[in-house]
């Protein structure tokens, strides 16, 4: 018997168990090939032969696999030995695929928790792994000092499809940054300018205008767009303009950076000219269009 | 006569001349529309009644105007009055433009300055409004006193169309930052998550994922994109899968979102599935492709 099963032993899986042992923890994994488990059992985790005898040998069991089909193949024939124990699912997934886990393994007597890790394997164990949690509330309770191991834990709810929804909004938050700095890349590189020369004053700028975001919370919360920069929506549209001219001349491509340009026309001619553009987001709410 | 004239009396340019008046400099100003001249004018200000009285009254002239074409319809008819003079060029515009109007300044026997302003009208005058110019260095380093006074300097080089060049590039860096930021409380607002609760998140986030893009610049200036951390291109290409679809089932529209995961699989299909994504700055580069 082990305090924690880890079943699925790629880079992120194998830093979550040796996470877990370093913290002192007794760890059972289990991997489809075998081999990925021996460093770890140099270091004293137990390999089980089975996911049948993975499942059974803790009572909180961590799942990373590449995708959800992959943990219900794994834990599909075993379903029985489920009940009573702790799902822990830190697989990549979508907020419904979430939901339908957490309502699989509740209907086998389980209690289940999605995680979402914001952190590449390295940083698994440091306080600047950051891991979000959602689903039971009461069995979060209970195993998050067994967690607390793998980084800094943030609880979201009840409903398991948070932390996949927070996990996939950060990711796009993030890749929106860096389809910008692409692009900023492109722009400073056609001419002939080092990047090593560029970002440092990129970065600070990014940082800078971080500084506006809290606002946008504030005024989407609000409902109340009322731009107080003089730059509200209608002269950054204007100004949009040389952007994509810059890129235009300088031969880059601009299809990371025309659908922005479409949006704010579109805010524009929805009469936001004089909003800021955290009124921006209603108009990607489809749903919500003509509401 | 007076030290400094500036031309052009938007919020951006009544900024600039009311920093120049706290500094303690003798300011002339002009603006079309000769209104907008007399909140200065009880600072201290001399208002010229013609821009060819403006410009003669100092040897240093800042123009901030709409457009640089607004620029060339002020000065075109009082350019002789321009030779000795130093033009600092506050205008927004493209780095053609600039290289334009240096050419054009300098026929006239004038200095020339192209600046880009990265700070909106209330932060001039502090020492985050950032502000970049290019063009004669020796020009500048006469200058470069009067200049402090709107800001922090940065001096980019002797090419004009440097300021505005960096300029683009760092707000296309923020727009993509902003993009995404978009997105993604589209995404989490359409689940009821209020912005508030989620833009804490966010901010941490992306300031985490910035420590990346420093990484990026060394591998652009090297050429070599090989990843050392273990989610590279190809794996989140294949992740970003989620993103698109959780957008979908949320009903939020995916036009800002595609564009990145077009490029990033370009990028898998190129063998580039093994570099970071810093490898997709050349894919951007039209003119380099197929190089």
């Amino acid at each position: 018997m082990s305090e924690i099963t880890v079943i699925g032993l790629g880079a992120m899986g194998t830093a979550l168990a040796e996470a877990f042992l370093n913290q002192g923890y007794s760890v059972t994994v289990w991997n489809r090939s075998p081999a990925k488990a021996e460093a770890l059992a140099a270091k004293g985790a137990i390999v089980a032969v089975s996911v049948e005898e993975a499942v059974r040998s803790s009572p909180l069991i961590v799942t990373c696999l590449l995708v959800y089909d992959t943990v219900r193949e794994a834990l599909g024939p075993v379903a029985a030995a489920l009940s009573g124990r702790t799902v822990v699912n830190l697989t990549n997934g979508t907020p419904e695929q979430a939901r339908e886990m957490s309502d699989w393994a509740i209907s086998h007597g389980a209690d289940y928790i999605d995680g979402g890790i914001m952190a590449v394997p390295p940083m698994i164990g440091g306080p600047h792994a950051l891991i979000l949690y959602s689903g039971s509330s009461q069995a979060f309770d209970a195993c998050s000092g067994q967690l607390g191991a793998l980084g800094t834990s943030k609880y979201l709810g009840e409903d398991a499809g948070l932390a996949p929804l927070y996990d996939i909004s950060l990711l796009t938050g993030m890749y929106g940054m860096f389809a910008g700095t692409l692009q900023a890349l492109a722009l400073t590189g056609a001419a002939g300018i080092p990047a090593g020369a560029f970002m440092p004053l990129l970065a600070s700028w990014l940082q800078a205008m971080q500084g506006l975001l809290p606002k946008w919370a504030e005024q989407i919360d609000s409902g109340d767009h009322t731009s107080d920069v003089v730059s509200n929506l209608g002269m950054q549209a204007d100004a949009y303009v040389n952007l994509i001219d810059a890129s235009r001349s300088a031969d880059v491509s601009t299809e990371l950076v025309l659908p922005m340009q479409s949006l704010m026309k579109r805010g524009v001619a929805a009469g936001q000219a004089n909003a800021d553009l955290s009124s921006l987001v209603a108009l990607l709410r489809l749903s919500k269009q003509g509401a």
